[in-house]
């Protein structure tokens, strides 16, 4: 099964368990909506890549780990569209789940995600209790505090904000938990520090590449208003390094990402996926190759 | 060490772990608010005890287990207080959490409170995968959907609420997750029916015990605003049977509960244990022995 099939019957299956009866049925339409209403899954995309790579022995577990790591990403974007932060109406060209089904619904079905993302690794423990155990914490750490998704969002309230750390938690931690996670998954724990470096710079270019996407206004592309970064004040890589100099940063990252991945089985064909991957998240005015 | 103890120790080393550096100090300090202002540790208790019931021979995953209740116990208050809920400015006779950190930390502190609810447990899975699994799943099935926590309170949001179900989840799932996780965390996994059964008793009987001190108005002993239920238009014990009613309904629970206790090395303490906590919930003017 190809991985874009193999991760929607994996997020299918997480969320038929979370909107079976008796769930209240709006909360369920809100989760579906979360989790359905479009989306790269870049991600869980990110994280079967690696599973492959290293042989995907275990590919029900590579398959959870990349559920729960795209539902964890779909709970934050939900918390994160909230009048309290981006007060978004939109997301993926979509109506966003508060806009939708209002504020409250929007805040539990965020709850709700983060408990079915580890849900979905806890039921693997009995088949692979020591690989489940290690993917479990894989997931909380890049989530929780102190340096997760919510420590990350969470800088935006303090009076100053240490970008490199703000960025690194909000963004990185769920990118180097995909490529750790898939790792982990076909038990190569062993190569986990190598892997990490891989999802850290890949999630560092994902996000130059989203500030090079914000800097030309690919609002169409997007699905989301752009200009949000600035409006917000924080520093992004177009208004620090210009332009082109975001451009060469981003070069620059997928570069070390890809001298990080560690010998596997699928070491070479991997190394091309990154260079294509991001070809594809970047806007089709700026492909690397037309710079 | 008595069970107090064990409850404020297993909840200062989850807390330690998710507030270390590099945590954002804001949130940090949010977090230990939601969990350590206040809060009689009642679902915890039951965890424990029911554990010492059990033999308690693995005294470690009962303490995991009850701090992992108790941390989405937090979570669920911190959200439920939020202006788009309860909009609670006072909790436990302290500021809420949005109170005094405003409504994006109280949304993330809870979002982080679940994730480090469920860590805890991850952090046992090496030493007991077998166990800790079942852990795992006892408390996301409390806490997600179809009928956790979160699922309870988004019956608020659909144009007909059931009110047992309601109950039954907002506040039975995780009373029935406490007395659930003790046994497991015991090894006792093969009696969790009728655990589950004294735990759903005692989570009805505790909510009958909270609509008595609503309708009495014993503020000062509740530590939040009373006449809650009644303004939001819910059914509850004391409207639908009357006070005398209700007290008699809070008897028959707490002695179906009784009832409901397997044969287990501790059972004759914890029966007396159930009925002293019963008396120690309600208000003083309504002690059971008074009526």
């Amino acid at each position: 099964m190809d991985p874009s099939s193999r991760i929607q019957n994996a997020l299918e299956t997480a969320v038929a368990r979370a909107v079976a009866k008796p769930a209240p049925p709006r909360l369920g339409e809100a989760v579906r909506h979360a989790v359905f209403a479009g989306g790269a899954r870049v991600r869980p995309r990110l994280c079967l890549t690696v599973a492959m790579a290293c042989g995907d022995d275990q590919p029900q577990l590579a398959d959870a780990a990349a559920a729960s790591i795209e539902l964890m990403h779909c709970a934050s974007l939900v918390h994160d569209d909230l009048p309290c932060f981006d007060d978004a109406a939109t997301r993926r060209g979509q109506p966003s789940v508060h806009a939708a089904y209002g504020e409250r619904l929007a805040v539990l079905a965020g709850d709700a995600l983060i408990v079915h993302a580890l849900e979905t690794l806890a039921l693997q423990v009995p088949q692979a209790p020591e690989r489940s155990g290690q993917l479990l914490l894989t997931v909380t750490q890049a989530t929780g505090m102190p340096y997760g998704i919510t420590a990350g969002q969470a800088w935006e309230s303090e009076p100053e904000i240490p970008v490199a750390e703000y960025h690194q938690a909000k963004t990185g931690s769920l990118f180097a938990a995909a490529t750790v996670a898939g790792a982990v998954a076909a038990g190569a724990m062993h190569q986990a520090d190598n892997w990490r470096m891989v999802g850290e710079r890949l999630g560092e270019a994902y996000q130059v590449a989203d500030d090079l996407r914000d800097a030309v206004g690919a609002e169409d592309e997007l699905g989301k208003p752009t200009g949000q970064d600035s409006s917000h004040g924080l520093a992004n890589a177009v208004s620090e390094h210009g332009l082109e100099g975001a451009k060469e940063r981003l070069d620059r990252l997928v570069e070390e990402a890809v001298g990080a991945v560690p010998e596997c089985a699928g070491a070479e064909q991997l190394r091309q996926g990154i260079q294509q991957e991001m070809e594809r998240v970047l806007p089709k005015t700026l492909g690397r190759n037309a710079a």
